[in-house]
């Protein structure tokens, strides 16, 4: 008996016998090579929406941060342990990423937790409250309108919300000077998990389109 | 013109044609009955350790974060920002997850910086510097050690960290009282991207070893 | 010379060479015996969005009002005149229908002017100002978020504005009535002239949904 | 299932299907650049005479109010809603159309109800009395006249009305003044849904007559 649950055991059988036998050779020079992305993405933890999956991406590819509402907090040198922060300064100043996405979805979670009217916290440390109280302006700009449906103000926290993460990673000096001199560009794009639809990020607008893949 | 990294549109244009067709009813499903997935994962940001992919995982299987070498931070209930923490407490006080798998993998980014001598920082901010120095006892108990070559001590601290995020998740009350009670099960798993060759830890011995896919 | 643009005129031209061939005998039996619409629809003015357009209709099958931002004022049995109360009043008691959909639409020129800040009127009589002063409420909750976009703001509106329409068909007593019966059925859409998609009102939630047509 | 009455889906599957695959291109450009009709229909409700089918006339082409019995009020600049006025002022002021044709048809219900002896309202807010009673003292001159058959009187009032309704726009201080600019043009039509022919308006004498289409 192996110390893993059965469906990683039978995932990772799947694995070994089909897309390794396809993608071997580019798992070695990766190993021997070391990897060299060229973007990073942040994205949620939720299930629903893995970035190689909706981007069908391969070894090598994507540089993957992945917290509760792909939220990016602000710059804040104090000192703390920053996940994000720390993930970001290796993608950017380490592997010298040229792309930055972050990545929303529908239906999510976390921004459905920081639309809900304050209540009893999961646990006694009341980590997803404080997390997602990153968000907690921009939240009540949108829980106070009454003329949006419930999943309309969902939506719209879900897309502010890419737009707020791109704002503070323009807070990183690194970044804000990598974008300026162009060797970094920054986008935002939002899954539906419902329709399969990838809504993109207009970097001139900030609205959400799709784009025509046809 | 699309404002996405062209790698990205061509693989959604991959995804939207094909996986999507075959699990599109499995994405509506989850859309309208919400996530509901067995297992949390917490792995590295490594472009070469895609959890959905060494698992071969479907939509909703895998609730994942993403940090730099998938560290667990010990419980600290101090009010600050815990971006692993934050996910935690979702995954299993909101899902009731059922298991949670840290995976690390060979040729870390992460550690191979835990383990060099002490260096500028990559930024004024040091947030990589920060966030490794979780596993600074460890890592100075390897380096100083002359009989284990470089890649031997880097396998070492790789494994090390798995056990050290494990031991640390035992640390959130939460965690340690489902686990006491049967409901909730640690595990740890190490990839090695040269070879693709998943190594499981003993729950009992704490050691890596090749489970039998055959 | 006719007096009559060209350009209707040799539509008209077409009209009679195509569709009247096919649908003379349709057009014959609806004068004797008169129409029988089971729809009635209220649309916007606008030029990209004419109602027979969007749902293919034949002569007979809807009987269409159109204004400008597709709005229904409310009850208002003040002897004064009122153009859309007479054609609702129409509908529903002397045709019977048994439908009525309000039909909104993206880059909308009235709901553009309500959400803009208050400007000289087009005219000293301000009639577009007037009436746009319907929505007013809304716009305001709507134009002081400054975290959506300005495409958001206006799709948002376009939306609720849908929804005050439909709101405002139920203070009419006779709808109020046959709808409480089930003799009478209200509806709303929202067509997205730039992609020719139609979103479709949810009516328990009020969203609005891409209908399968597949 | 779709909150959408069946034959509109249907309708607008056909749409999807069929002429959006020729028009999309317009739709779009219309989309991106904004609407410019370079006219204004004012029609009627009726399910049987819709100017985008008489006119066979495409995405962009005409700007359309449609209210009972194609009514254009006299200018009455006094605070209240005015529909239709509203319209008129966005189509003459915003959008600069260069004419306004008011399209009467025959068998038409509202003319009916004018031409009608008094009687009961459909309901008690008798909006479509009060709207018709802009007609009343045309509609009394030619009710009162015992040598015209019903169907003469009822098609005398149709076209009678079309001439009130120029009139009356010519009230709107600036269509007047557009007009005797040359920059705005006035025109009258009447459609026979029994025989599908459009009868013009004779600008000189305000006579009605068939153009020729061969």
């Amino acid at each position: 008996m192996t110390d893993l649950p059965d469906h990683l055991l039978a995932g990772y059988r799947n694995f070994m016998t089909g897309r390794y036998v396809a993608e071997g050779d580019r798992f070695r020079t990766l190993a021997r090579e070391g990897q060299a992305p060229e973007t990073m993405v942040i994205a949620c933890c939720d299930s629903r929406a893995a970035p190689e999956v909706i981007f069908d991406s391969g070894p090598g590819e994507l540089f993957v941060v992945r917290n509760v509402a792909n939220l990016v907090p602000p710059y804040a040198p104090d000192g703390e342990f920053h996940s994000t922060s720390a993930a970001l300064e290796f993608a950017v100043q380490a592997l010298k990423v040229k792309n930055i996405v972050v990545v929303g979805h529908g239906r999510c979670g976390g921004i459905r937790a920081a639309l809900a009217p304050a209540s009893e916290p999961l646990s006694p440390g009341d980590f997803i409250g404080k997390w997602m109280s990153l968000l907690a302006p921009s939240a009540s700009a949108v829980s106070g309108n009454a003329l949006l449906t419930a999943g309309e103000r969902q939506t719209a926290l879900e897309r502010i919300s890419i737009r707020y993460s791109i704002a503070n990673l323009r807070t990183f000096p690194c970044i804000n000077i990598l974008e300026g001199k162009g060797r970094l560009k920054l986008y935002g794009a939002w899954f539906d998990i419902s329709t399969g639809e990838l809504w993109v990020m207009n970097r001139q607008t900030g609205d959400f389109e799709r784009p025509e893949i046809a």
